[in-house]
């Protein structure tokens, strides 16, 4: 039976080179796996035949290849298969609804760039709470009821104050005045955790199989034991719970190929990557979900643990409740103007990232094609006008066939020159797996934290909103002066809180992106020196025929 | 009126890119010279528009352009401007027709390959000396009266011995045995020319002008002052003297562009390598012609030479009659395989060389426009960031806008990277000038050297068949044993001269396969060195972000 790749990036091919154009999500038929150089023949949905890159398709199952089949679909069907355990049927029975949320996620991100991620929207559970009914002391809604402002509780915690009774489990956030505005304040007890050794493991008599990553946090220096759908709950509890504070998706969730090793490295990697900067973040990292998370190693209290996180109250914007701003209160065209230019900046920063994500794709795929083929051309062409030097066979009255020394040696110094070229073109494919795609996985995961600016930006404008209708309303005498000084005195809780978490957002950023260009300049730089280093060894063949 | 421009080299364009694809010779209609980046904007004979690189044309008269013009037909156009003078009078009235010749000339080379020069092929005068009568004595004729063999009198000097009386003004030639086999031997009085000071001069009241070389001799140390017409003229000479030495026809006559000063330097310095060729070889070098064009300052006694040179009677085949080749007899069977060996030796390095130029070609192609561009386009998605990054407002309650320093210090270093890698850019686009097109240069020289191959197959190949026939014919009693051993001495003469060609080009073709070589990774090295240099500027400023 025939067999089947699907397409995961768009190849431009060269008709020339008898290559064939290639669309994301193709379903290819394989003619012949053993082309060599990394390309596969295929024939694409219209008949059209060509050679592929290997590297840009993947194997499909017969039954599945038959249809094509989307990223979306796909991110699904891994962990589908390790779902039906225990914990999960008890977590159905709870407010957990994640795995709902999954399948009907759509593609997030702004400007329906998704970069690359099956970043799901949040998507907060009405809190339709006493608050709500309360709201009708004003006349009317200030937003929709379906805008993630009212969903979280936003319009109901504004307008009423806190809903909730009794502490949090968090205790109280400060948010405390620093030279560059408001921040986060950091609180003692600041810990990291080490992602190692993910090992399958399985249950049901081996029906069943999943991979158990081991998470050190360094606070307690006591491993547990954590599953991607552990994470993945993890997430959703930060998600709904952080209105205002970024919470990047995970990693995507992919069907695994045929490099299973490497992917599970991989998604570890990418875990260690998301778990640091949650960590890191002065809000999360000491929440209390975070710390069960990390530090739960018995299974009841992990059982318990997890319902009370299920559980709580002081989620969306009544988290609001539990923030201690600095005492001054704010203007509210400053805030505006602020909110207006972090608006702009994260348009612009959406395009930027998009551009180089463009131009880094295109150039890494330029590495495993043309400058390959390029310098292997060149290579190719310096043997063969090795071989034709073989052929100088010296006339001579004796017959005498071997050609003089400093022939031979140039011979072989030609031959080398064209092995080190051939070796350039391998060293060019190799490349982009030490600079290009470290760069693309770090602007994928800013992707990520870039698709929770929407949401950011819509709750706090609504925000802004309703301070400015209530101050509206008391000026027509429709709202009493206390009224409106509460609504206005929460609001600012939540502005300090935006403030917070923009300035916490770009002090990572200048972080990151020193570090990312650090990283990307260090191997480029690495990369040129090999060359260079290649070419002096070859040059030094003809050096040495001097001798 | 619309200006035109004529394709020098094919272009595949990328059409997404706006780009046309264009094939040399073809005549375009500049539609823009503005667009920037060394492009315009051009219109194709089918009327399809699009970007085209502006060292891939150059332009053309109105009266030019309407008519697709071939190379061969341009290289006439300059030098016919200053043909008619006093000199060229005088000399339409000799034997020297290389004018007619060059007019008439069609591509030559091996498998139609002509490495795009304007070479000649070798044209000699019908040698119907009494030599021709006497051939009677055999019954028929073993090569085509039309073939270069017959032409040059080869067959005539084969058949019925030295032609000529009188003594050759280049005295005895001997061949000498070394170690490597036969050699020309080496006279004392080795000399080189140094080519210099190219100087626009005129005659007629500045109606024709031409370009005046000042050739300095280091045997005499005086200067001469010689035009290209000399040069060809001198060219002419010695190919139809030296039938079986390679006599490499000069660098192209071009139509002068706008380059025109860029043009002159190319031309000096491709006339120096011939003169160093020709110069250095143990046969040309202290040639009679040779030395009068080197060194013959007097007006009066440089005619007198000129017609002495074009009356020399001991050209062709009976250049043989002055050669003195080592004692020993050949063996037939040996010279026939070292004969195919070379002739193989020939056509594999014809297609080596194509092959290299084609390589080389493309990828110097690509430097000016691909590799540019992606370098380019990386360049400007940093600064783009950079952009973005300036928009980085920290939100405060005062409202204040400065970011802080670190900030600002990153977007500074995204800036300077970004010019960095268009700087990569453009170096990537000036680095043929310095590897490529010397080895493209290179390449076309031996391309022209390799030109004179297929003559000096053709005649020796004609040469050993003479003497089997001759050694049959005895054999057979049609011939008196004298007289085929008068033969067979006399084509040992050809086959020793042909083996010291040989020989000689192989010694040269090691010392300057390894030049080139040297100079090219040299350049390569240097490049890429220069990459590393630019990237560790860049690198350091986010290093500095630390301090």
């Amino acid at each position: 039976m025939m067999k089947k790749c699907r397409v995961l990036y768009d190849f431009s091919g060269e008709t020339d080179n008898g290559e064939l154009t290639i669309y994301e999500n193709e379903v290819l038929q394989i003619i012949r796996q053993d082309v060599g150089e990394g390309w596969w023949e295929a024939e694409n949905p219209s008949g059209q035949r060509g050679l592929v890159p290997e590297a840009y398709v993947e194997m499909v199952e017969e039954n599945q290849g038959s249809k094509p089949i989307t990223t979306q679909q796909s991110t699904v069907s891994q962990d589908d298969e390790w779902d039906d355990d225990e914990w999960d049927e008890r977590a159905s029975q709870s407010s957990y609804d994640a795995q709902q949320q999954e399948v009907s996620s759509q593609d997030s991100g702004l400007n329906g760039n998704n970069y690359g991620l099956s970043a799901p929207n949040r998507q907060f559970k009405q809190r339709n709470s006493e608050a709500s009914a309360r709201s009708g002391t004003v006349k009317k809604n200030f937003a929709s009821r379906f805008s993630v402002f009212a969903k979280t509780g936003g319009e109901a915690y504004l307008l009423g104050g806190g809903p909730k009774k009794g502490a949090s489990p968090d205790g109280t956030i400060r948010i405390i005045e620093a030279e560059d505005g408001p921040r986060w304040e950091e609180t003692v007890g600041k810990y990291t955790c080490e992602i190692k050794n993910p090992k399958k493991e399985s249950k049901l008599k081996g029906i069943k199989s999943f991979i158990a990553y081991q998470v050190t946090p360094s606070n307690t220096g006591i491993r547990v034991s954590r599953r991607y759908k552990h994470f993945d709950w993890l997430y959703e509890r930060l998600a709904e719970k952080f209105t205002l504070v970024i919470v990047p998706p995970l990693p995507d969730k992919q069907v695994t190929g045929r490099y299973e090793e490497a992917f599970i490295e991989k998604r570890m990697d990418q875990l260690q990557r998301w778990m640091n900067r949650m960590t890191a973040h002065p809000v999360i990292g000491p929440s209390d979900v975070m710390i069960h998370f990390t530090s739960c190693t018995d299974e009841k209290l992990w059982k318990q643990g997890k319902r009370k996180a299920e559980k709580d109250e002081f989620l969306g914007a009544a988290f609001y409740q539990n923030i201690e701003p600095p005492a001054n209160n704010l203007d509210v065209a400053t805030i505006e103007r602020q909110h207006d230019t972090f608006t702009r900046f994260t348009k612009s920063f959406d395009s930027s990232v998009a551009v180089i994500q463009q131009v880094i794709h295109d150039y890494s795929k330029k590495h495993l094609g043309p400058f390959k083929r390029e310098y292997q051309k060149i290579g190719n062409s310096f043997t063969e006008l090795a071989t034709t030097f073989n052929l100088d066979n010296r006339p001579n009255p004796e017959g005498k066939d071997d050609p003089p020394q400093e022939s031979v040696q140039l011979t072989e110094a030609l031959n080398f020159t064209g092995k080190t070229y051939e070796e350039i073109g391998e060293l060019f494919y190799q490349q982009p797996k030490y600079d290009l795609h470290p760069f693309e996985d770090f602007l994928k995961e800013y992707g990520g934290m870039m698709s929770c600016f929407p949401d950011m930006i819509h709750f706090h404008k609504h925000t802004v909103q309703t301070v400015k209708e209530c101050q509206k309303q008391r000026e027509e005498q429709k709202m009493d002066f206390e009224e409106a000084e509460a609504v206005k005195k929460r609001a600012d809780v939540i502005s300090y809180a935006m403030m917070a978490e923009v300035n916490h957002f770009h002090r990572e950023r200048v972080e990151d992106f020193k570090w990312i260009m650090q990283v990307y300049l260090k191997e480029q730089i690495k990369f040129y020196k090999s060359l260079t280093i290649k070419l002096e060894e070859a040059l030094q063949k003809y050096d040495e025929l001097d001798r």
